[in-house]
């Protein structure tokens, strides 16, 4: 039985750890990324580089997408040098980035019709996950290609949970995600702020928190780098201006009201109002910081 | 060595399963409550009982105070029928409930004045935790203080967070705590409402974000009754708003920006608006759900 055919498309912080993972799986897998030093990377990996993102599509049983956004998946899908008619006919294009329900079902159906597979599929995990081949992928699409990228799924997902037939369903479970991460971390950063201001211990308010009700994921993963002061990212303010822009343009477009995620896109628009859109996320306590003049631990 | 004699104010769903606690423990309790039936139910569970707060208040080692907010904690200590000059000298008053941290501090003060003291020990657990002796106590207060309650203290309670000399410490703690607690399951309302409304299964969304990044402990524990429609109250919307409005009023006397908590309280402000105060507050999502016409699982 042949080995399946893997391209991965973005060999960022996260396509680069998840085409690691799959090549350490055994299966033969091929990057793409328009960064040379990206693709450099790779190869000095042990892995192999196409030269163009044409050249990667025409071969794959698996074309796994690891791109920033909407805008970018439907370049990759149907700009000028897309893959969309190039992927041999019943191969399966994997979707990972955040995107709207809605456009996540338009691709789908449009690649169809042309006789290849869409599979919505969100993940989450980090970088982390990325790397140790233990992400979560939030996915729905059809049988055939739930079946098709199963071996690809297997090899970097720890969990894959499949959410119904259409495309869609996924990318609306990841927002749903990122509405409560968003509005987590946002909060995190608004009670560090306030304890600090009241005049409390941050590491004493971080033990207790998080062995506490008011623990969450988030706090708990957050706000240790608000203690050392170290907000190099590992996942920037500005992916939450955009995840949280879906979520709210998402919620318009269906009449629908969320005042919370709504309050906490404004606390990393405020983020980025100062300057910090490349910042760690947990930079939105710096927001506080920087209006009331609080001595945050780390200057 | 004489049995610490330990009084406990206030029987109800906190206040009796903690006076049941330190009494297995094996110390000396007397409970009192205003309601007769709350009495009698501790006289069934072979506790005894005082007619009055004075004649329990003056046989004491250790006065625990389980009653609802600031106005009940300074009646119980300096209105008519108060305690503070009925308790012997030496002895400590613990109070329990969500207060703000300047409250605490003025009324360790006037009853540290009489020679009495005073630990400022809100707490977390719910009756869950009262019943099992497993709360955890958010403690401030002198040396002495401390001593003086912690039999009690260790019968009631599995972690004792000691957070410093000063009465005001435990309360600030707790506000974070409830600040958090109350953005997290108002997210959570919103978050499922918003999956509702996307079409996605609930039980579906409780099993994917519980085991994501989006998972908080409010999540987890609250939305079970929104799969259920079990709105009975284990904890009230009227709870959270008077706990974010202790958040709001301790913040603004700062003059300390909080918008998100200020954002989650308007949803239980509208649970209220929409005859909820009593309901359980995983009645937030019926909020959204009440609005936009929403089948909710339960009906």
């Amino acid at each position: 039985m042949a080995k399946t055919r893997v391209g991965v498309i973005g060999l960022g912080s996260m396509g680069f750890g998840m085409a690691v993972s799959a090549q350490k799986a055994g299966l033969e897998v091929v990057g793409f990324d328009l960064a040379a030093e990206r693709r450099d990377a790779l190869v000095a990996e042990g892995g192999s580089v196409a030269a163009s993102l044409r050249e990667l599509a025409g071969g794959v049983d698996v074309l796994v997408s690891v791109v920033v956004n909407a805008a970018q998946t439907e370049a990759v899908l149907f700009g000028p040098d897309g893959v969309a008619e190039v992927m041999p006919e019943g191969a399966v294009f994997v979707s990972c980035a955040t995107v709207a329900p809605k456009f996540a079902g338009e691709a789908a159906a449009r690649l169809e019709a042309g006789g290849r597979h869409y599979l919505d599929a969100p993940m989450s995990g980090g970088a982390v996950g990325a790397n140790a081949g233990a992400l979560t992928f939030m996915a729905s699409g059809s049988a055939a290609a739930f079946e098709r990228a199963d071996p690809a799924l297997q090899a970097m997902g720890k969990k894959i949970y499949r959410l119904g037939d259409t495309a869609g369903r996924g990318s609306s479970m990841k927002l749903i995600n990122q509405l409560l991460v968003g509005i987590h971390i946002a909060a995190a950063g608004e009670a560090m702020a306030m304890a600090v201001k009241l005049g409390l211990d941050p590491e004493e308010v971080y033990e207790v928190i998080s062995n506490s009700a008011g623990a969450s994921w988030a706090f708990c993963d957050r706000v240790p780098s608000m203690l050392t002061g170290d907000y190099s990212p590992k996942s920037a303010v500005s992916i939450f201006t955009k995840d949280l822009g879906i979520v709210l343009d998402t919620a318009r477009a269906e009449g629908f009201p969320v005042p919370l995620a709504g309050n906490a896109l404004q606390s990393y628009l405020m983020a980025e109002a100062a300057g910090m859109a490349g910042d760690n996320d947990s930079s939105v306590v710096r927001v506080y910081a920087k209006l009331a003049e609080l001595d945050l631990p780390g200057g």
